[in-house]
């Protein structure tokens, strides 16, 4: 027979070469709850799935506890990008017990004047609250129309599911915002990167935003992580 | 290479130490059915997850019959309990046909002055169909209020979802009723014992009901299986 | 101003003439409950709006009443069809406590020898809990295979949603089920009468079934109403 | 014809006599918002419905600006009950633009020593953020084992949906704590209230909580609201 | 340790054996996409499962391609039945790349004078786009109601989820149609081989449509495979 | 009393000054079908709602005909856009059939070299059928990479839910697509005029595109139809 420990390197090899076993939806769970098993969660991060859920074996409920409902990772502020934005998102990859609940939520720290860039969430709609500081927050209806606001500490703002939406730091001192989000995995693609950044055929980008090769070209060797 | 029994000893092995694979959630089906693998079912039940629904491999649709739709634990009632009421649940552990399918159900019988004590089903509404006897049975709704009535043989009484509500034998005999569920597993909260039973902190409870260190230590006695 | 009876009087014109709102799904309810207003019901049910549920106003809450949420006419059996069936469905229609909470029921009397002919429901899955009697309960499945059994008292068998599936009693008395449903309106389509009593085109019908023209005339005569 | 006026005094009347239009569910919104019209709305509020959310007319999308999705009464802390908490629900009510967006929130400020009783949502997850202090939270699953723990400024715990929770401000300042939740109307039940102050059938709370008539008579008087 | 071969074989001999993994819904999804393994895949497919779906692992994402999510089985008309119809549906099976993602859809060519008899989809709406040719399309509702029309070629029809439908071509050349489900494995249910075909017992059968013994001996032989 | 018109004009009235009631979901539908009444359709789509979908009183289904459910506006091209491309969209606006039923639909013809720019549909997955022609699609995924492919007459691609896709002409014919969505109402954003044509922030649209500010404005003014 095997050890319980044979059994778990013998997944972690599996979630490793295989990759992981995704599942199906963001609805309704049919248990309290299900926390993945840690040292499984260990492998499929080890090999870069970028945050994909799985389904993964969870763990006995006698081998959960309270800790794993916790997460501290946002305590602190993360580290600045060049964008002057410091976001530490919470996902199953580093936050288990979010598994089957749907929920997750990230922390973002802005420099004055920082921002974050138009971008959306394809599978969920963002609650905004502003722990600290002064923002401006808006997103992009289906017709074009831009709906923003200066936003104080306390105050809290609603984006829709799926729409482009902006933030940038309009007052003199760090704003700290907490975005929660209503799947466990909202996704996410940021506009500059994903359009000029991803490698989308270049003639199509030109006409698109009616730009010649040269701006396109640039457009890109800002955005592509690739080509710098 | 490996027989299919092996394979069946190692998934149940795997089962039972890293604990069950559980899914997420109670919506709509993508296949006709899916019956778990009766050998892991019965290793899963051996190691006592209480009912946790799993994502189990199915069996082959050849070796599916018409006996995994049926059940018939409820054909009688099940033991009764010091509050003078017989449970017999049916779930995935007892009955794997439910699987994919959004539905379970339970018959209780209740006797002459007997209870089912205050609780709530956090996943399900529930209807309940009096097969027998006379019972007075209610919910009570967020704004506190009770909806409650006496139901004869051949009434339904529905219950909305996550809301408490209680039953008790107000006939001469005993009663018979059938109680169904739009999930597969529906889960159950027993106000008693989840509130004075389960070792919430004895401070924040005497503040939360007004009692004294005493009265709180008995209501503990009463419905805490490890403090008694 | 109008007066409330205005009102009413007015919304249940308008609902006559104009059809009812309906709306889109079964799903999670956002609200403990929402009785619909009995009045403006009496007048939908008046126009004959075959069970379609409606988004009709709430009545307001300090007018619902436990009652609403209790049913009572499945004590005793309805009137029996040529087929030696009774059924008595429970919906919107005669319960409008059901409405938004994702269930539904139906009790059957099925006299010694009578069936309930092959039919599926579109939008549930269905229990069937045998209150009395013996009887022959089956579905069929995507590949055409059937899963059937005789089932006693207390016994209970899983239809998976929109599956056909069909009754016998094989006992020596009447039959009493009663079958639940994850939907407050699982709708519902009887073969021999949505096949050959609905008006479908003779050749096309010909072709689908092998039968020559004096039969598929034979059978319509049989299950359209309007050809008798 | 009718002035838009007129029209809006018709539909305020309409909602105060009969009541509001609620809807089914919280999933997926079918377009990018829908704000409610702001009088209907506060016609509705007048008439008392404790935030039962409804189906109203939404504004036209041109009269509908950026402050339609800002909610700025969590600011500050609201006013302090007995228990030494003091709640903001942001919901339908006072915050139109949740509206079909499957979100909603609360502040809550606890005192020093303050609790919020044991109690549970249920139709929504919770991710409680601490904003300010050091308090104890934690919940009961299915098999009455609590899971709890203290949290510090900017910890995350997260409450599966329809468990019973609580906490209580275990540091020497004030705690504000930001929960948001699943649902535009995740609904309460405070266990207390609930309970004893409800209405249940006072024989069946002896033999539920295994008290004396007196007993119980004492936790109705504290928690029945019309008993005092 | 095991090779990457190794743990293939061992899941795929797991695979063959003890059947599918199935999932539980056609909800939204929570990762942007899920391509199962390909090799694991195949030998679901030597097993005969006939198109159900199952949680496979995923392949890593850096072995996805484009082409996992392109579809080419439908540039040429399929096989043509005794009916005249030639159907081609993409499913897991054959286009893994539909896996979480809530669609799928069929391809189907009908000789002059062919039809597609009775059937419905238990599991999704339809959309019928005709790419080529005249074609009668119709379904029947709850009521036996017949909606049916003659469609041109670029015209559409929307058929609503579970209900019976039926085609026949009315024109002078082949029709081409592409019909497209809301659900990754809509099913499927043919009246006539689901109902004579599938060994329902010939009892219930006569009784329920009205035809003797003989009769209903030869629809059986017409549309039971193994009466043949 | 009120005449049916009177009632009518009503509700017209009623729908262009206080705009649409909008439903909250894409779900399982509770009833076959539900058709709006085409008179309040006409009135809403007067007063220019851009397709928002609406909960309107159904047709009584006596007034309901096979029309209801057929779109023939996709027979032939639509006009063609300086990017190249003619889009025809099916949605409740002129596709009434289509309420409730969780699908929809576009036809879209693209010129030799014309292209459909990089978009998103923030609510639902998209089916491409190619129907004539030779073309260029892809999506871009969660982390910047682009899935791409030319696709020929007959092919089919699966673009995920919410993700960035585009298209172009890359044969030397008229390319023909036929798109399907898993939502009645699956929204649109364009990312050029999203972006750059719909007002957001100029700072922050330098900071976020690293452009200055006379690039900005070169952009808006392509993009956004007010300052043209």
């Amino acid at each position: 027979m095997f050890s319980q420990n044979t059994l778990l390197i013998f997944f972690a090899i599996f979630f490793l070469h295989v990759s992981t076993i995704t599942f199906a939806s963001d609805p309704d769970p049919v248990q309290d709850f299900c926390i993945p098993h840690q040292k499984l969660l260990g492998s499929m991060n080890a090999s870069h799935h970028h945050g994909i859920p799985s389904i993964l074996p969870c763990k006995n409920s006698s081998e959960t506890t309270a800790t794993d409902f916790v997460f501290s990772g946002t305590k602190a502020a993360g580290n600045f990008s060049e964008d002057g934005i410091a976001v530490i998102s919470a996902s199953l990859a580093n936050f288990p017990g979010l598994n089957t609940l749907g929920m997750s939520f990230a922390r973002a720290d802005i420099e004055v004047g920082g921002i974050n860039p138009p971008h959306f969430h394809p599978r969920a709609t963002e609650l905004v609250h502003v722990v600290e500081g002064k923002v401006y927050i808006g997103f992009v209806d289906s017709s074009n129309r831009v709906f923003a606001r200066v936003l104080e500490q306390g105050e809290v703002m609603v984006l829709p599911r799926g729409l482009v939406h902006f933030m940038m730091n309009v007052g003199d001192k760090i704003v700290t915002i907490f975005g929660s989000f209503n799947s466990q995995n909202p996704g996410m693609q940021k506009i500059p990167s994903a359009v000029f950044g991803s490698g989308i055929d270049e003639e199509l980008l030109q006409k698109a935003f009616g730009l010649d090769s040269k701006q396109i070209g640039s457009m890109r060797r800002k955005f592509d992580p690739n080509s710098k």
